[in-house]
Parts: structure tokens; sequence; C-alpha cells
């Protein structure tokens, strides 16, 4: 078992990684001193997966636990699932000293989350991320919402968890989609901020896409560790924790641009990065040799959905309506050779254009 | 003018108390560097008596304003009323360099406050109360949240604004009886932490009546003063904040069981603090003499609208659905002398019982 410390003065947190975790969660909650009683928030697809075995490890080890689920799916990630979670809670008397366990993927865990953050002010909450973007990505970092019509996670809030808990054994019945669709992020983190780590995935990646849980355990690891890094330095995003939005750019607006149900969150960061790297070699920050490279890594993780009938026009009018913009300007990360970043605050949008416009026209297989 | 420093690290903000002080609302906006673009979220009652100037000030001083009418009343206190404002900011491009300001009462700051700790995961913003009650109370320590259908204030967050900005002029169209309720939040300061503040207000309480804004600029800022010091010293109300909740226990419940349709916040809290005052005799923490200047000073105040028809036993059930009891304790605020308190963690029912008993089979008159 790994343990990753998340630095944030009184707020600080352990996030443990290890295969067989699960096992033991009944010890690890009395170590952390969780409170007694629990409310366990997932979803009818992991429920049934995990949730018996939780239920039962955390009953055993005295602690009193009701289930509440949730519907599964982004379209469910709104206010009006978090109000049903308040309504259980207020019926079931959960008060402030009960905690709040969210056991599922990046929807269960920004809803739970931000249930956690804003039910009487706040409570405490235990992340059991079960998939790999959410180990990677979301349980790391305190940031909790859910979408509103006009916008994705428009609304939401900071608010760090007491504990995460990852068992990478979890990942073992997830769907190769989504599975991929986390390798992207893992990969994202070597890129901007670790070059040794980008060449043990890019060395490693038949094993990791194999599901080796020793690798695995050190891969999540790595990821939870850089990006607690970054959090620590800048909780709130005003500066470094930007560079965790290599990819996002064009990334969120092919999401936005596709109503959020072409491609995986992962899928479409994949082109994001693709179209980074590029940009990137178009502003000489990064030379083509090693643009292809990280290109081909990318690649390699899988086909990729295409993007042929997404149109620069419809791209980047996306990008201009993504929340990330400052004011009127967009805030680009590009690549600075592997494992380094540079903000470009003013990027071209010519630039845009004819990247996508040359990723769109051919197929994946033709690059 | 007069400045209560509010010192909580890098959340630290600034009241200002002055008479007049609106007329300079731009240079002030300036000086504390508040963005340029601004949304004034204010209510139909509020905004014609005091949008017109705030919006015409602020644009004069380069500010671009924007206004957000939202209904007024408790019973708007809603997620709904919260998701319309979102509606309207993604509507208007607001973003994270956009501030939100709260010109009304407790009702539109605590809905403002939620909105700017929940839009684009909390966003700064700067409360203009204009009640005596958020003036003294709602204002100062962060404390922002909706009501659910099943509890009051359920749904909330910690969020600290920027600035509050308090001209006491503005109380001067306040229903007498709104003035009167936030009274006896004023008169709450003195009891449990300020005997001299007390002493000051039972000693002027007809020129306070009479609203003399040279008194209620002393009054106010002494209460902000107060809240400041008891917020600083503890945010998240683990225990020194629980004084502030003197008189609200017995408070919470009376208006929880008359639907919080019956007597406002302040009245509950006029009867819950002599409620608390006369269980604090019953525990001989007080001595009569004491205790009857305290419910002496509260009576003067104004008529308390009648309690006969609200038995103990109602209220008793109430108070234990209260949001504050911590797992099936009743904490109570007890007086300890005048400006002391003391917590008591198991009040005997029989003594909430019987003080009730004997305050509601009185008219107020008849004490």
């Amino acid at each position: 078992m790994k343990t990753v410390r998340v630095s944030l003065g009184a707020r600080s947190y352990d996030i443990l990684i290890g295969p067989h975790l699960l096992e033991n969660v009944g010890s690890v909650f009395q170590d952390y001193r969780i409170s007694r009683r629990i409310f366990v928030v997932s979803n009818p697809t992991v429920f049934p997966l995990f949730g018996a075995k939780l239920l039962e490890r955390l009953s055993s080890a005295g602690f009193e636990v009701t289930e509440i689920l949730i519907p599964d799916g982004e379209k469910h990630k709104t206010l009006a699932t978090v109000e049903n979670v308040y309504t259980y809670l207020i019926a079931q008397r959960a008060d402030r000293g009960s905690t709040i366990v969210a056991l599922g993927g990046g929807v269960t865990g920004d809803i739970t989350g931000f249930v956690a953050a804003t039910f009487l002010r706040g409570v405490p909450y235990v992340q059991v991320p079960t998939t790999l973007l959410s180990q990677v990505d979301s349980s790391v970092g305190g940031k909790t919402g859910v979408n509103h019509l006009l916008g994705k996670n428009m609304i939401g809030a900071f608010h760090q968890p007491h504990l995460v808990f990852i068992d990478p054994q979890t990942l073992a019945p997830l769907p190769d989609r989504e599975y991929r669709s986390g390798l992207y992020e893992v990969i994202k983190y070597g890129l901007i901020y670790d070059g040794a780590f980008f060449e043990f995935l890019d060395l490693r990646l038949d094993e990791i896409l194999r599901r080796s849980y020793t690798l695995l355990e050190d891969a999540i690891s790595r990821c939870c560790q850089i990006k607690a890094e970054v959090v620590a330095t800048d909780e709130r995003e005003d500066d470094l924790r930007r560079i965790l939005n290599f990819g996002h750019t064009v990334g969120h607006a092919l999401e936005a641009a596709t109503g959020f149900r072409e491609f995986t969150h992962g899928e479409a960061v994949a082109y994001g990065m693709i179209a980074a790297t590029r940009i990137s070699l178009r502003l000489a920050l990064t030379d083509s040799a090693l643009a292809q490279r990280v290109e081909g890594c990318i690649r390699r993780i899988g086909e990729l959905p295409p993007v042929s009938h997404v149109s620069s026009a419809r791209l980047l009018d996306a990008v201009y309506r993504d929340k990330k913009r400052q004011s009127d300007r967009v805030v680009f990360v590009s690549l600075d050779g592997i494992g380094g970043t540079r903000i470009v605050e003013d990027l071209p949008e010519r630039l845009v254009i004819e990247v996508w416009d040359e990723l769109s026209r051919r197929t994946p297989e033709a690059d």
C-alpha cells in the first residue's frame, strides 16, 4: 500500500492506494477515526459490485452504515439529484457528526462531494473512487459540483475529503473504453510534470493496458502525488493548477460541441492533448520528434472515435463558450518539451483552426 | 465611519459601518479593488429604495453593474431561487472575475452568499445588508445557505465576503417590527459577551428605539466586533461560536413549531433568550435580580406576540428536531451572569417544559 499526503494545512488528508485495500476498509476507517455513522452514496452500476463487501466490512468493524443510491451518468449530475440526497439524509437524521462516503466514479464523487460541501454547511466525506479517471483525477483536489442546463460544472464548491481510499482491483470490472479513457489522464501527468513518468508509461504501456495491479498501484500513486503537489501549491486554481488543464481547452470544447454524448471525457482530452501537442509544435515549444512520440503514445492506448464531423468553426465556438476563459482571452496550456508546460495567454484562433482542420480531416489510423 | 476587521487569514475582510456610506460606495469599492463587473442581487422591496442610487454611484465610478432581482421572503430561500440566479449569471457570462453584491436583508444575503459560494466553485461577493438583523448577524461569519423542504438552513456553505458595507441610514424605511426584531439580536451580544455593552443598550434604549444613527453606528460596530472576535477564534462553530446560539435553541423551536409564519426570527429569539435566562436562573447560573433585568430590557423593546397556543410538548418536539442537536443531546447556551455564557450539554427536558409552561401561560404584559 502507498500513501500520498495532500498538504493543505488544516484540510490535509491522505490518499491510500493498494490492491486488496477494500478487504481492510474497516480497520483503515477506524485508524482514520471516521465517524460511527456513515452514509455510502453509490449508483446502481457500482453498488452491486462492491457495495455488499464494503457495507459488511464496515458493519463488522462497528460502523453504522446506510446506502443511498443515485442514478449513474453525467446527465444526472444535477441539482435535482443533489436535492434528493439531501432529502434522504435529513429523513435519516444525518447530522454534522455523520460521514458521507462516495463509492463510484467521477459523477458519483462530484455529486457526493457537493452534497458533503453543502449539507449542514459541510460534513466530512471519504472518496472511494472505482474508475481509473476518478482515481487519478477527481478524487484529488477537492473540486466538487454538478452541471447546470447551460454549462458543465458551473455549480460547485471546493471541499477536501477526509480520506481517499483507492483499491486498483476495483478496476477489474471497468469496461475497456472507460479504462482507456482514464489512461489518457494518466499520460497527461507525465506530459505536464514528469518526463521520467512518461517514459515509464510509454515503456510499460502494454502491461498497463492489461491492468497489471502492481504497475497500476505505482501509476495511480504517481498521478495522485503530482496532482497533490500541484493542488497543495495552488489550491484555488489561480496559476500552477492551470497546467492540469493541458488538453482540456480543446477537449472540453469537443465534448460541448458534441453534446457530451459521443466522446468520453478521456477521449476528448486525448484529442485535446494531441491538438495541444501539435499547437506546441507550431509555437516551436516542442520539436517534431517529441510531438510524434507523444501523439504515438496517446494513439497506442486505443482507437479514438472519429472527429471528421466536428468542424473547426463548431469547435472554436465551444472553446469561447468554455468557462475556463478569463474575460475574453483563451488561456491555453501548451507543452514545453515532455514534462513541462507553458501557459499561452493569447492563443491565435488561426492555430486552433489549422490544427483541428488537420486532425479532423484524417482518420486516426491515417496518422 | 468605523471599520471592523474580521481576521481569518487569507479570508480576512473588513466591515465598514457609517451613516451616509452609500454616498461613497464608488470610491470605497475602488479602494477595496472590487472587480469591474458587478452583479447586484436584490429584491423588489429593497431595490426600489436604494438600488438606483447604488447603481448610479457604482457606474459613475467606472463599474459595470447589472441587477438581478429575486423574490423576497423566507419561503423563497430555496435551491430553486438559487438556480434562477445561476441561470441569469451564466446567460450574462459572469465569470470568476465578477463580483456579486447582496443588497437586502438576511434572506437576500443568505441566498446570494450561497450563489457566490457555489457559482464556478466560488466567486467574490460583497454584502450590503439593509436590515438591522442582517447588519449585526448574517453579514458577519460567512454562513450562507438556503432552506430545504424538510428543514431550515439545511443546505449551505461557509463563504467569507470580500467586504461588508453597512450604512445605518438604510434602516430608515425598515418597518418597526423588523427593526425591533433586529434589536433582540443586538441585546444578545451584550448578554453573551459584554456586560458593559448591555448596560449601554439598557441605558440608551429609548434613543436606539428612535433610530439614532450615531448610537446605531456604535451599536452595530460593537455587535460586528463581537461576532468577528467569536468567528475569528472559531470559524466553523465547533465550540466558542456556539455561544452565538444563545436564545436560539428555544427560538428556532418556536419558529419551527409555528411553521415560521407567526414570529419573526428576532421575536422567536427574544422568547428564546427569556426562556434561556429563566433556565439559567433555575440552574443557579444567574440570580433573580439579574434575570429580571435581562427580561425587563428584552420586554421594553416592544410587545411580543402571544405564545399561549404553543404547548411545551410541541415546543420540545421541535427542539429535538432542530439541526443544532449533536447526535441526540441538546446543546444549550445558558447565561452565566450578564456578559458570560455556559454551555449545558445535557439539559433536562423537565426544565424546558417548566419554563415554557410558565411563559406560555401568561401574556407578556402580565410578567
